[in-house]
């Protein structure tokens, strides 16, 4: 369709490449994600590292599909899937290379796709030499997304087409604080460190959907998001987005995030001020 | 429509019957409820107990439009929702001890309603002297609903009409358990208390939606649900569908439910082995 863009782009995204990126998400998920979901049968559903991490036909051919757009857009460009990565780990290594790499998450929030829970998204992110550059979250069954590169600020738009700009929460005090902390996929002993210090905030939870939880942060309805699973393609362009949204991402020991990251915490909070004191609070995971 | 329909149902209800109520809830979620969805303003969103326990004018608006419907079908019962009792407290205890009550809550899951999240359904009970008889979970967005009654088994009905048998999980080892647990919903020294226990299962959660829960017990895919908040509308019909599902569901403290109950733990789990496991973790609550 677009043989003629540049192989490699060095710049910004221009906005009729945004929208061809826009459109095959938007197409993979009418074509291979809408239909299957609640019509799963227990055929189309494989398990990958344990009875929690599952796959499915939804996932395996929408990233097919939205892998073969990429290519024809950007035929120099490094890109991986999230299912393709779990075949080859080696994969993410060279993405994190590379000076321009697309990340997809065909189905971000598998489990609760294949449990009929209308909670998922298609993610994609671009990164340049392991930095987000680009990121869209897509809401399939809403048809709507969040988006942002590194040279606009973030924004919202509906199915409608109407765009708003997005807004992280304006922060406040711990113990009216709302976030994601990804407990449940933490090893045993952190978790045990972790339970106890959730209490400090209002409430911490999980949607088992990193798509929604970044785009709900983005929007200003949650405060935080802790995550110690660093899978490129679950946070890549969630980061970028709140980024650009006025909030901050960072690893908790302080570090930029960047795809190559693959140990530590990764934690992303409305403004400075509430990194700072989140960070406080979850000090003694990094103990 | 139906107003030669007996004034107190002393028995389970007609095919008939069914059909009428899954009709006013389908019509309420199509006209008041659905084509707010993403689309509320700010002043659509009232506040009632606090920041984070909120009212739409979707909840209001599909209320009185399923009281409406119930009480032209059964003009002799109370008929109760949760916005008119959050405003009249003594209706619940009316329900409580009326021979024919019905609870409705118009929008489970109003905070992910009201923040754009797809996690959000109409629940409707029935109960006879506080006993759950009758319970119905419908999800507007995909026009499906679980439904169970005191005579016939659970089920589960898509939106194209068709019909599966509900089965709770099959449990298993404590440690590989999948549940919900409303702890932030629970003052803070019961945080304090179930925070630590949480940990010894695989995964714990909130979805800030009874009827999204009760729903995913009933299809098998969670363990177990522990909620120290008895509003009756949350609870009445999931209790019954997973309890007609062959799930357990009693006070922590192991008195059966009722919708007088309004203080202490409830309980669902997938079978006995589960509940009495699950309880023996949750024990500290009661001390």
């Amino acid at each position: 369709m677009t043989l003629d863009l540049p192989a490699i782009v060095t710049g910004p995204l221009t906005s009729a490449q945004r929208t061809s990126l826009i459109n095959i998400i938007r197409r993979a998920a009418r074509t291979e994600i809408l239909p299957r979901f609640r019509r799963l049968a227990g055929a189309q559903i494989a398990t990958k590292s344990g009875p929690d991490d599952i796959v499915t036909e939804a996932d395996t051919a929408a990233e097919a599909m939205i892998a073969r757009g990429l290519a024809r857009m950007f035929p120099g460009a490094v890109i991986i899937g999230e299912e393709a990565a779990a075949s080859d780990p080696s994969l993410r290594h060279k993405a994190a290379e590379a000076e321009l790499a697309f990340i997809i998450d065909p189905v971000d929030g598998t489990w609760n796709f294949a449990h009929g829970l209308g909670v998922f998204g298609v993610i994609l992110a671009a990164t340049r030499y392991g930095r987000p550059v680009f990121g869209l979250i897509y809401d399939p069954l809403a048809d709507d997304y969040v988006i942002a590169d590194e040279s606009s600020p973030a924004r919202h738009v509906t199915a409608s087409g109407q765009e708003t700009p997005l807004t992280m929460s304006g922060g406040g005090p711990i113990d009216r604080l709302s976030g994601y902390t990804h407990m449940s996929l933490m090893p045993k002993d952190a978790q045990k460190t972790l339970a106890p210090l959730q209490t400090a905030f209002a409430r911490t939870g999980a949607l088992r959907c990193s798509a929604h939880e970044y785009r709900l942060a983005a929007l200003g309805h949650a405060d935080f998001i802790l995550s110690g699973t660093l899978n490129p393609w679950d946070h890549a362009a969630g980061v970028l987005i709140c980024q650009r949204a006025g909030g901050v991402a960072r690893m908790l020991d302080g570090a930029d995030y960047t795809i190559a990251q693959d140990a530590g915490y990764l934690l992303t909070a409305a403004d400075d001020a509430t990194w700072d004191a989140v960070a406080d609070v979850l000090e003694p995971l990094l103990g």
